[in-house]
């Protein structure tokens, strides 16, 4: 239980390391009959690899997934799925002068207080680079949810540093380097990010991520709230350091006959709940919003210690994401489906099928 | 595994309803030998209970607390320990005339639809009366930790709807009903919750709370991050809508050079992370921000369905807190307790006693 | 995790000691909608109570089961359900004199060192009382499994100390106090135990249970095995040294030509196999057979140490059941009822309602 | 949760079939700072590997493992140890003839009505093959558990068939393919096996392992029992019926006063309990015996039916095992070292380093 484990029944199991041989993860508790091939995983990898803009880390990765068990004649047979990606452009030396110090920011200091070794190259463990198995085991679950209730996942950026990007249409996220929902400020953000890059900086982002058409009742009334597993999987996320469901911190401000949604034959009037009231899911979107703090391995030298305890200057070369939230969409995105897919497990567990004796009113909140 | 259980070695299981005859819960793993009987957790819980102030819920319950198990003359035997805090101001009726609706922003939707059934007695399960046990078995963390570590743990609002609290000090926070830590705003505060009140309204609030003396090395790299856990933990108190770390939201906005806390011999230069750095304790005070929203229990009519999916108008009577966030200070700490309690004892058990050979730098940022 | 939880998705988590103020259970993960009220628990609490005759232990408890929660008008709402029962014929002064020596074969030894402290009124956690609440617990899964599928328990005394006693009827098990399923044997078993108790010693015993019209398909290839999780919930049990599934230990002489049962269209021709192929349930009845070592609180006097670690002689006084096997079978019982019941919650999460695409041949073996 | 990780502190995930890629496992919470290669879990593998003599299955593979993840510089890190081996010598058309029929006494029937899917190929995941991964898991926590504690494991067959193998040394462990304490009887299990693979038929077998030098007070009273952990592990191995710990089935005609074993200053004086009271280790060497049936795949023509439920003979070809316990003493070894290296953890985190301040006695009893 040093916690690699994610989810209670659609368990995924992550294993690996930045610059190790190979990363992945098994998957134990998939309905079996699900038709499954590899073909199915590497497009949300795809979303999420390196090395697709100059924006991004440089790092040239495939992310080729391989299904190493669990699956028979194409389809899910019910016992464990390995995902194995092999890791193929790693370049250790790049980090060869960090082991002796701390940088600001980083987890260097955590690792080796706690553990009292770490693996220095490229992070180790805690590189984000481990979120490619979440995103595979995302896929699965993703499937298997739009096959079973019509469920769908997708997200965008809404804050790039100060810049905050307006939503225009889902339709433009696919179609910029940063998942943003507006075409027309994807020139500001690049030259912002250009900017920064040759200042040796880095910078913050605000992700929005939501699932459609998900089933009512989905959760439990403590403590595996909907809502609190979903917070504890999106703070799990690599610098992640705040998360929102439905109105979030605006809620401080608001009253209760403005927040709460009132319900109509024809559905939810609005949808400050985000989708959950109680930790049980009402069948309306569910929203969520993390902050993501800029990257720490930055070019510019700041102060720190050794490993001697005395003061030195850090700087960092190599290889980094000068914002990590560029590549976060795919990757909460993952992590919101694996929520659900264990909710929706637990849910036929207890309550067995999806109730259908009480009138439901449509999720979604009238545009 | 519907969920009742918090914690993985430190695990505590909770049952109760609102109006049933009795709340509680199960810690199971504290270490034994530790000095404890009920006055240890009869102080948390009552600044945590109800009717003590005319700004919440005029429901009387003395919230006292029996351990009936797990101690042994005095002290802990490393057996489960049950609290047990019998319900003694039950008034059901107040909500005969909710059992055919559902209250906008209230788990009554869900619970019927997930369930088939609920418990309308004061919310049944969903009401925030199940975090009283909660609070005692936090007392519990709480002594452990001071004992062994050093350990506090405090908090106080920050926000109480739109009215910002400006800190001015510690000290005034056990002096007024709303944990603020300004004796000046109080005033403003109870006219605010008067007039409010007077509306039939309810509001949000913003509560922050921290821990000092925090060993560094609690956590674990994915996913059961420090960070994570704690979110988990304070998005599974009812009502809470957002959760942050350290700089939270304002992260976004940051660039590396500013968010990344840099190191001296003398201790860290600033506290951005929040006291986490890839999901390990950094010895820094951690540092929780959430959003709790407004009641949704209001008397101010509302539209909704009728569990026939007809339309009607809702307005609940009877005793409510139209702030709930005004009694959420002690129940955060309590959380943030048992997340650090429940980590400090996964630590032991992978990396054994907390690690002293690298020197440690002080963990708290200079004022 | 100091492990009073148990199963995964029905899970139990037990809590008390012999002589505290009560001891009891939380049910947490019980479906909604099911009836429940005491009367369904009390009988199966009354089968296993002490002081019903004098070749048990005369203690006078009556063992009455009080609801706490997860009940409403008579149905479980699908929240936790605390069982709570009232100790009420403590005497602690019988255990004065072993404070300060080991018990032979008790786990005062164990304890003591674990925990640098122990309980030592009437054995504390490790009494056999604490199975009480398993029992109850197992009253709410043998009700559900009943109802869902037709699933009954039963199970008697095979062997007493050296008295094998052959198999009659099932008849004959509730008119003993020894659950045999032979009359005319019972009163060779009443003036065994009379002697054994004018000698001061005790005895083991062989537990026979089965449970009937089980669905197929419960279990998991690895590791939580239908018969491994079986093995765990019996070996569990206070005094139980050994478990066997089905054939179990004759099948180590066994071929496969006579072990493997023969399958036919009116079902399989034996039951070597004791109901579990590959972790999994095959229909069959499900056959388990346990062995129960003698009491270690005996009145013979036995070498021993003292707390210093220096020799001393040890005798037992106080109210002892001379053979803890015979009120073993409903604790036997009620364990295998919630394993089964657990899997069923399972065998739902992971692959919905029970399969009936392919032809199901009878369970039960031709007598 | 479909049951593939096992442990609660230090975590087995295992994942594979028998005829795919390739097998493995994830090992979570392994403590940092061990020094670990291939050459240390390999010779336990290399004693468990198919084809090394005539009397197991011919299959020939190298179970050639690959740690893929947690090792950096030769020492774990804390962080997930991957474990994979590759499977080298599939030859699936062997089981073609089965697809449509079920063998009696094997996991077909149940897998098939589990999960409408089975993999055949090599009886897929039910196949004794999947104990590789653990015995390489295994590998690691005796090591860990020898450095920490001087903690040994051996074991060695008791009984093949009707021939019960009286014990002389283990030093004649190594030394015959069956792992037989005892030269002189080799030859007559070897035309015993002989007879048998000619006659197409199978047999079972007893194999006893046992813990030395096993630090008193690991396990829990209820229901993490460490005799309960250890009969789970066991009936987990495949085709395992039976459990027995110490005395085992011998005490159900024990009196108290033979069974419970009694302390001096010198130790122990004898060992019924087989190393655990109360559910916790006494420092005795823990001692197992367990049963495993004859394998159900054999030549022989036996009766069963095929998917539509119509009768059909089954007579199965390829390569099977004539008594899989011949190859399972360092599988139950494996598995016991998992259990203990569980439980060590496990006491860690509650109760911190061993105890030293009672004084203890030698746990291992005078020859």
């Amino acid at each position: 239980m040093s916690g690699s484990t994610f989810g209670t029944l659609f368990r995924v199991t992550n294993f690996g390391e930045s610059h190790g041989p190979a990363i992945g993860c098994v998957i134990d508790g998939c309905p079996p009959g699900l038709e499954l091939s590899e073909a199915d995983i590497q497009p949300d990898l795809d979303r999420r690899r390196p090395g697709t803009s100059r924006h991004v880390t440089q790092r040239n990765e495939p992310d080729a997934v391989e299904i190493l068990s669990g699956v028979y004649e194409g389809h899910t047979t019910g016992t464990p799925i390995c995902l194995l990606i092999r890791n193929t452009d790693q370049r250790s030396k790049d980090y060869g002068n960090i082991l002796q110090t701390f940088r600001p920011g980083h987890a260097d200091y955590t690792y080796w207080h706690k553990y009292g070794i770490r693996d220095p190259r490229g992070g180790g463990r805690s590189s984000a680079r481990l979120t490619a198995p979440m995103v595979g085991a995302g896929a699965v679950a993703k499937k298997w949810l739009r096959q079973q209730y019509g469920t769908t996942f997708r997200g965008c950026m809404t804050q790039l540093g100060e810049i905050e990007i307006p939503f225009e249409s889902w339709d433009h996220v696919p179609h910029n380097p940063f998942f943003a929902p507006n075409a027309g400020i994807v020139p500001q953000l690049e030259s912002y990010m250009d900017a920064l890059r040759k200042a040796g900086d880095s910078v913050g982002a605000r992700i929005h991520v939501e699932a459609c058409n998900v089933p009512v009742g989905l959760g439990a009334p403590l403590f595996d709230k909907l809502d609190a597993d979903i917070a504890y999987a999106m703070m799990g996320i690599n610098a992640v350091k705040g998360v929102e469901i439905g109105a979030g911190f605006a809620s401080v401000a608001q009253k209760g006959t403005e927040h709460g949604d009132e319900l109509t034959p024809q559905g939810f009037r609005s949808n400050h709940a985000g989708g959950v009231l109680g930790g049980i899911s009402t069948g309306q979107d569910i929203t969520v919003s993390i902050a993501i703090k800029p990257t720490s391995s930055i070019r510019t030298p700041r102060a720190s210690i050794d490993l001697a305890g005395q003061p030195v200057t850090v700087e960092t070369h190599g290889r980094h994401d000068p914002c990590v939230g560029i590549r976060a969409t795919p990757i909460a995105e993952a992590m919101l489906a694996l929520v659900l897919m264990d909710h929706a497990l637990r849910h036929r567990a207890q309550c067995g099928d999806v109730r259908v004796d009480t009138p439901r009113i449509p999720g979604r909140a009238p545009d």
